[in-house]
């Protein structure tokens, strides 16, 4: 069974918006057991849009199509698909009479509630175009709302379980994520090319910022079936790697340390120059983050590196403020001014200016400390990338602080060499 | 003249991988005023790949495609685009050499050195897989490796200057984008749907979190006469609108507060609480920001309120940390301690936890204040999408934080009422 997700609007074609649909349904599909075979992208004109819904019948068999449901005149999707498949209209009064509960008399009321006369009806609850679904001859086709929340509120309440009824798989295709953090691909790399991999197990290598995803994919009956397969492979990886590995539902390292934090009871400050408040940023996105972040003293200036964490003018101006003494101090300023029991201190050259022979762009001074114990401190020698290169490194450098704190937490372990 | 983008591999139908190559090559085509027809994604199996470009090949002039030119079982774009025009494959010692001296001598050297005998080849100056280009019956082939340093620097420096050689346009697109901030999708849209517009010339308004977007775009010889066409449009707009217009090359709203500081020689701080950092950090994004800014107390607990920015007890204990009172004072913390002349203070709930009946999720505390001047403070009450709703909340928080800023700045108003 192969299955197309076909996306349509200008602004996907404009590189004004990424096209975030495919991505979604492709994932949402995975989790279910589904792979995807084809995604494409239409213009919002009618002829080239039909053609390719032609064509995408050809070589899909099920057909996911999301966007121009709406009411305006770039919106055909409903007019074609329906057109295709010779099936008239008819005015639905309980969509009207439900849209006109949430939204009031709008102008659209009578388009939006303008439905085929067979197929399928999904609901929209979150905006005004209902969903619809057709079978055409052992093949499906779906119709979406392109609103990226209309589309997740709508495909696995409506859309999931229509593709599992029509189309149910024996063998799913289940893949396992392993995170690894603070170890370079070509390390992992290596690994994973002297493993011996049976004939129904593919491996994959992602590299990120400062972190490395390995996937493990297979096709099996059931979870169960699928755990067992891979789990001679999953445990080679994860004895190799131990000490780095992390257990992440969403594959980010913060997520790992949030809730070993929250586990742990432990309380964490930071205090940030060069990733200017990344760090933060990224815990506070995670809700319950107040149980263990009390704040971070973002001292992008010298001023308040002094003023505020207490650095001295002494370190400041014989070591620079990217050195070992000034992320030592900041450590030394965080433990002083809040209760944390860890905390993290960074101060680096995030370019593209402030770079010396002696510090190039991506040279990141960095120290993570349990209160009480000795600060594990040194340098990180960021390459970045040719384009963004800031933006990459300040990135690089939360995800390997992160790294280095979740390790020193959960095995008690140092980072830097002494 | 259409163009395709055909992006290669599982991991853009897995959802690992969000489709960034499609965008940058449509941004970039637009730029030069080139327009995407149609884009479409293939997994790495060859039978499938083929068949996509012999599709490709007939309902587009142009095909672009990336990825699938690495040295791995999994690439196949060389042998199959060459198979298919039939052509052949030659060593190419200039490339080995070249690649040799950047990596020396790696495993992948034969490999990537072995070119087509006829076509065009682009140097990879990032990674090791050359791009090339073929002319085929009034058509046109680009093959780019897929990843994204490696394509961005390829893109520029060589297939835009063949495709604008063999695909001259004398009618290029033209786009402007006007942003605006701090008002609603609805109240602009009021306006657009008043305006008339002549035949060759569209509208497009998009709405993100906390701004809006609007793009006109026409077709026209050239830059003069494309800006002369859309004026009176622009002029209209900007009219209208104008103190809520801000100028900025990426769209974004700190990108002009940046301009506007520097330019203005001003100093801010702030002080974050539910925003964690996020304010700080697109701030530290941008290079050359530590031209005036000093820095941010992310005072996410209530101790550090209190201990850092010196807001009082009885504040928080009578109206609360999310309260206009408490943003008052951390802005008058971040005055103390810093040399500031201007400073954001934020405070709300982002959910989904801390929500009360009288200040529900998405209810912000937020303060703008030039030094010396009576505090701009008020709630915004944000809604934030279904899903996410934490991070889209504290987005719009800190993107209409720096609209208020950059109104104030600018045009010297308040923009909540007294």
């Amino acid at each position: 069974m192969k299955i197309e997700i076909i996306t349509i609007g200008n602004e996907l074609l404009s590189g004004k918006t990424i096209n975030s649909n495919t991505q979604y349904i492709s994932k949402t599909l995975l989790k279910f057991g589904y792979r995807t075979h084809f995604a494409s992208v239409y213009p919002d004109e009618k002829k080239e849009l039909e053609n390719g819904i032609k064509a995408a019948l050809k070589r899909a068999d099920l057909l996911i199509i999301t966007g121009g449901l709406g009411p305006t005149i770039d919106d055909n999707t409903k007019e074609i698909v329906t057109n295709l498949l010779k099936i008239d209209l008819k005015f639905s009064g309980d969509i009207a009479s439900d849209i006109e509960k949430r939204f009031g008399q709008i102008a659209s009321l009578q388009e939006q509630s303008t439905i085929p006369k067979s197929g399928f009806v999904f609901k929209n609850e979150v905006g005004t175009a209902p969903g619809f679904a057709f079978l055409h001859y052992g093949k499906a086709l779906i119709l979406l709302p392109g609103v990226p929340v209309e589309l997740e509120d709508m495909f696995e309440k409506h859309a999931m379980v229509f593709i599992q009824k029509h189309f149910p798989i024996k063998e799913k295709i289940y893949q396992e994520i392993i995170n690894i953090c603070l170890l370079a691909e070509i390390k992992i790399d290596a690994l994973l090319k002297t493993i011996q991999l049976p004939d129904d197990i593919t491996l994959g290598i992602y590299p990120s910022y400062g972190f490395v995803q390995v996937s493990i994919t297979t096709k099996a009956l059931n979870k169960m079936e699928a755990t067992k397969k891979i789990s001679d492979i999953k445990n080679q990886i994860a004895l190799e790697f131990a000490e780095y590995i992390y257990i992440s539902e969403d594959g980010k390292i913060e997520r790992a340390l949030h809730d070993l934090l929250i586990k742990k009871e432990e309380k964490i400050a930071f205090a940030e120059s060069c990733t200017g408040g990344a760090l933060s940023a990224k815990i506070v996105k995670l809700s319950d983050s107040s149980k263990y972040f009390l704040g971070s003293f973002i001292t992008y200036s010298n001023e308040l590196k002094k003023n505020i964490l207490k650095v001295s003018e002494k370190t400041l101006l014989d070591h620079g403020a990217v050195s070992l003494p000034t992320v030592k101090e900041m450590i030394k300023g965080v433990f002083d001014l809040t209760d944390a029991t860890y905390a993290i201190a960074v101060s680096g050259i995030a370019g593209p200016g402030g770079a010396t022979e002696e510090k190039p762009i991506g040279t990141i001074s960095l120290a993570v400390a349990k209160r009480g114990d000795e600060i594990d401190a040194g340098f990180l020698h960021l390459k970045g990338s040719l384009k963004g290169s800031r933006s990459s490194i300040i990135e690089s450098s939360a995800n390997i602080a992160f790294g280095i704190l979740y390790r020193k937490i959960a095995h008690n372990l140092n980072y830097f060499e002494k």
